[in-house]
């Protein structure tokens, strides 16, 4: 491929303009900003007006009604489709309002009506008939028999290769969230490529890479894969005829930054219509669409306002993403999150920052339209960014608490610099890497496995039953630290086996079943495959070896000799504290996970790696869950992620910080998610000084290798105020960041909001 | 499991009361029988009634004219299903007249007519519209829908992953007959399960094998084979179920002959509801029931004439089996062949030969009544076998042609004594093994490409086309014999890994997509697969060797330097006239093919074989491929299977069957099909002369380890009356075997009735 007319304007410099690589591209193209926020637009009148539209829209879904076939009143669903199997083709266009459709800069929606939420079978006919029931709506018998008899999905198939002992551990929330009754999502496909390439291109890659495919022996593997590409190669012409439906030809490189946003929102777009992953996550696109927007600005053929309008209307785009979810789901990952995880900033691996004006442009919606837990923004941080933006960035969190920082500074030495975030805290590099969604283990379970011999404790989901190995359980009054480690290293050496093989079978049958055709066809052909499992209970198991080791802890047990409970006599140091005696266990406990979790097979040879990350299933976890050695009692909700116990930050803010900061992302590559609330008091006293305090905690957290954090600024009482009058018009947008992405609190559970307010709201740093 | 209430009177030795093992109750139960056909009864007024009613459905799907869509009259196929995907349960119970239907001792038919063709669409759904379309019929576009958009199909996944170089080598019909467009077939479930253990001990024994499949480590082939037993335990079910809406409880096992009978066809009847593999063989019954009838003969509850009334009527049933298939199907298997194989006779493994009583009765039903392609009756024949029974065999064969012979000696060595006949002469171990059938590669045009450098020769289908390898071509005027057996080895190393790569798509595809899970069910979980190659062209390869060796050939070349014609200069030794020196290049040529095809990756390990059949395709293959170093003439139709060529068997039958029982079956393991026509005459002046003689040829061709015979025994005068004159009512059944199975003749078309005109009819010994 030569210079071609659309790139006319373009640097050449780099491999982009012979070969797909979006990375090139921006690195010989971006423009660095390090000015302030001055020169951001406000919302143009297309912008209010259809942003009104929208608010009806998500206030006419938030207060809609619907009784399900079992007789239970539902909320927060405006619309399903129920004779539609969703594809790329299946909906004709539709629009945010149909008669101002030309406002919309960006056009495209899931279905052919804002806010309705397609039917996705593939993933489990049961699921997705479940959601309808859930809302009254009469799923259609036809496509009943069609996704039974004729096709099987992909929930289906994994229960039937299930052993026993998988299922019980199921059962038992040992090993729990498992991607088997919901998409994997973590794919994030390359969606700069439909702008930057157009679909022609990229389907001739394919082609090429058809014909590279295997040296013509037919392994298993080769004939997979050539399957794969074939499928991708159908999914792009698909996503050329569903531009089409929307009246644009895509088949060619955006010739503007109105084409690029739209081409690139088309191959979004083709994601969401064909699958309902968990995390939806659309990557790393500022920067990139930065080059079209200065190119047009140069040209003179776009204004600021414009060029805020494109951003604002993509985003809202993102914000109306939405999905049928099961009543469990919903109580995994509240306040239906969808994680249309998007960054901004970051440094290039020649040293310069990433931050365009786009960066800016991208917080800036978030006081144009206001605080919004989607799409998931995301500040690639490193204290080598331009002071005026980690400031702005700052301002933003203390106005919205909608960002999240993830530390570019330890990620980028791993996967380079155009990697994105998928779902909350998951690096991958962009349009190179698929990950094998893990869920999580429950590692707290575990310790009580250890000590109950592998019977599932009395406050268990399955209290009494042998979920684990029979191995002897401790009998002493006194746990004695030796024994402990040394059962609870079997136990988990069992649980880290189980888990992975779990996996193998939930991503064998998933790429069986419900392939991401479309989300692959813009991703590279060889693919780096990650493996992606997860740790959940991580505060209170080492807080729990610490207790026994450097306190006594009394076992209490029921009639049949099961630990109910625990005493603790004595002091003992916690995670969270800057304490190493704790924090040392803390490492000890991830590497030793992840070592076990490595000597396993896994699909496709998949590399694996771990996550501390809980999400909101923290709650559902912890009421699975009996009393630990640590103090917490049986069914209280753990703390969230990598976050310290409930309790334990007693020392302040920084202090807790550091106890996170220490554990490696080495040995967690997949993610450290922590989660604080700060009160703007403890900030400053102004906004210049709480923008100033902020900027300082963030850059001497990450500074010392920390991965992620979630800030929160506000105090508890707006917490309780907006618990106790969620009508209030100032809370319908309010946004919190729970563990690892952003929610609207009216959303949440009751439970979960009291699990949210009984967090330690720092007062002090 | 004990001795259960149904077994009562028979033998409990060897373990069948314990597991899964029909071989050793056979062994303990049979009934040994050496007296003559003497007690053989006629058949009953039921069987008279229910016969008449077939023959009219026979003759009425024979003279039924269809208008297809393309406009062309077709005629042969009663009706189709247009709106019904075929299942275990999806029709209702039919009969063959629903006026009599108490009349049938056994019941069930494919669809709720009889003759009435089910749809079929797992395998490809644009064949089985094709299927349709060619009758006139519509294809239903709901079920369209689902099978292109919702559910792919086998053929059209096979097609999305073959390379370039396969789809051109297919097209040039240098591997052709692949199972890409039909069931690979060549599955023979053990049905005689059901009736031994009834269908929830079979469930129980499944459940336990998925609970022993793998060791907890879910690789990609233990999640494959867990959800294999799943789909099999299901289709267990639905057995159970398509029996109940005939009326019967298949739970247990068969009380009685009646019961055996029934539920030994519903075993087979879920194999042809649910594929329509190109082979879909019955297996080894016949001893089997024979322990069922004599339990009730002995019991008083059963006559000799309602015992042949059982054989008589699942016979029947045999022979009502009927697939939709498409045009180049018909044209490369012609006559609507199933090959429901059914074997008769051999020997134990102790030594005692296995002929009873039912086998006799069910060759007996070709008397009874009358000729039939179906089912496809084989002998499993030593010279050990009674002479009574040799010579009742011989005399079916002299009267009805409607017999082919297998050497039990050279195959009990290797599949031991329970083996059954899949196809036309492939031994499989019942319920032990199933096959992934290869259909051929055409080693005559190969020869042609070593000579031409890898492109297709002038009268091939795809002319001067690079198919192979860019290799030298030869470009001396006379063939040298050290060159071309070098370039001829080069070019069989490559069409061998071509042909086993491309094996390996279709099959890894049938299981993903066309998974025979009714026919093994009925199988052992653990299951040794063998990977089933072909050869076509085999005597031609031979011959032109020989020729280039002792004679002289030269080439003729068109403008483009292209081999199109040859010239032989003298004599030379050929194939069919017992001269070693031709017979040695025989065995050299198939120990040289198996050889490279032992080199190569086969899909699940599988066991490669090969075997020397073409069944009617020696026509559509001769049809593809040019003038041959043997003298045949461009298109003219090679010998089938491993006949030798027409017109060198200039020295009597005997030298032709000494030479094919030169080619050592140990590399041929799935069958070296010869077929030779006897005129009357030559075998003796009254019946009982031809009957001895015959039994001579026999014994005296296997002995020398021979592997097969088709027999027929007719003038050449037959055929050409029954060509001229199709509707004289003797000729409605008349019955030829050709290369492994049986026909009708009327049902060939004409250019392979010439065929069969043309080969030598040996009117001398």
């Amino acid at each position: 491929m030569n210079m071609r007319a659309e790139w006319e304007g373009f640097n050449p410099k780099g491999l982009w303009t012979s070969e797909v690589n979006v990375r090139d591209f921006i690195q010989a193209n971006y423009t660095q900003y390090s000015g302030d926020e001055s020169f951001l637009a406000g919302p143009t009148a297309a912008t209010s007006k259809l942003f009104d539209e929208l608010q009806k829209l998500q206030k006419a879904e938030h207060n809609k009604k619907c009784v399900g076939l079992d007789g239970k009143e539902r909320s927060g669903v405006l619309d399903l489709d129920t004779d539609v199997v969703t594809s790329l083709t299946a909906h004709q266009a539709g629009y945010i309002c149909p008669e101002g459709k030309e406002l919309e800069q960006v056009v495209g929606l899931q279905t052919d009506k804002p806010l309705k939420r397609a039917f996705m079978p593939y993933g489990g006919i049961r699921m997705a008939e479940q959601c309808l029931e859930m809302y009254g709506y009469k799923p259609n018998p036809e496509l009943h028999r069609v996704f039974t008899e004729y096709h099987k999905t992909h929930s289906d198939a994994v229960f039937e290769v299930y052993t026993p002992e998988i299922r019980k551990a199921r059962k038992a929330h040992i090993l729990t969230g498992l991607p088997d009754t919901y998409g994997r999502g973590r794919i994030v496909g390359d969606y700069r490529r439909v702008a930057l390439y157009g679909i022609d291109y990229l389907i001739q890659c394919k082609e090429q890479d058809k014909a590279n495919c295997g040296n013509g022996t037919m392994t298993d593997d080769v004939i997979r894969l050539r399957e794969e590409i074939s499928e991708q190669i159908k999914a792009l012409k698909g996503i050329k005829a569903m531009a089409a439906i929307y009246g644009y030809d895509i088949s060619n490189p955006a010739k503007n930054a109105k084409e690029a946003f739209q081409w690139l929102y088309f191959g979004y777009l083709a994601a969401i219509k064909t699958q309902n992953g968990a995390a939806m996550s659309v990557g790393r696109i500022s920067t990139f669409l930065d080059c079209y927007i200065e190119r047009d600005l140069k040209k003179g053929i776009l204004t600021e306002e414009k060029a805020q309008e494109l951003v604002d209307h993509i985003v809202m785009k993102f914000r109306m993403v939405r999905f049928a979810r099961i009543e469990s789901y919903n109580q995994l990952f509240s306040g239906d999150p969808i994680w249309a995880t998007l960054e901004v900033a970051g440094l290039g691996q020649d040293g310069r920052d990433m931050v365009t004006k786009n960066d800016y442009r991208f917080l800036h919606t978030l006081e144009n339209m206001g605080p919004s837990p989607e799409p998931n923004m995301t500040v690639l941080y490193s204290k080598r960014l331009p002071e005026n933006f980690r400031r702005y960035a700052a301002k933003i969190s203390i106005d919205t608490s909608s960002i999240q920082y993830e530390n570019d500074d330890v990620m980028r030495p791993i996967w380079g610099d155009d990697y994105s975030i998928c779902c909350c805290v998951s690096a991958t590099q962009t349009g190179k890497e698929m990950q094998f969604f893990g869920a999580r283990a429950n590692l707290a379970k575990a310790l009580l496995y250890a000590i109950n011999g592998g019977k599932d404790e009395p406050a268990g989901l399955t209290p009494g039953v042998q979920v684990g190995p029979e191995f002897a359980p401790i009998t002493s009054d006194y746990l004695d630290y030796d024994e402990v480690m040394r059962k609870y290293d079997a136990m988990l050496e069992w649980l880290a086996s189980l888990y992975v093989n779990t996996l193998n079978a939930i991503h064998y049958m998933h790429d069986k079943y419900y392939y991401e055709a479309a989300e692959l066809s813009l991703e590279d052909t060889n693919l780096k495959r990650t493996f992606a499992t997860g740790i959940a209970g991580f505060s209170h198991v080492v807080d729990s070896l610490s207790a026994i080791k450097y306190a006594k802890v009394k076992v209490i047990r029921d009639e049949s000799g099961l630990a109910k409970d625990f005493e603790i006599e004595g002091d003992f140091p916690r995670y969270g504290q800057d304490d190493d005696r704790a924090d040392e266990i803390a490492t000890w406990l991830l590497k030793t996970f992840m070592s076990k979790i490595e000597k396993n097979h896994t699909y496709r040879n998949a590399e694996p790696t771990t996550s501390i990350l809980t999400i909101t299933s923290n709650v559902v976890y912890g009421k699975a869950t009996g009393a630990l050695p640590d103090g917490r009692k049986a069914g209280e909700p753990f703390s969230p992620g990598a976050n310290p116990s409930y309790g334990a930050e007693t020392k302040g803010l920084i202090k807790s910080l550091n106890s996170v900061a220490k554990v490696p992302y080495k040995y967690a590559l997949d993610g450290i998610s922590n989660t604080q609330t700060i009160n703007p008091n403890a900030l400053g006293h102004d906004e210049n000084e709480r923008i100033s305090n902020l900027v300082n905690v963030l850059d001497g957290y990450f500074d010392q290798g920390a991965h992620h954090l979630n800030v929160n600024v506000f105090g508890v009482e707006k917490l309780k105020d907006c618990q106790a009058h969620p009508d209030k018009p100032e809370y319908a947008n309010f946004t919190v960041r729970v563990s690892g992405y952003a929610v609207r609190f009216i959303n949440l559970t009751k439970e979960q909001q009291d699990d949210v307010i009984a967090r330690t709201c720092h007062a002090s740093l």
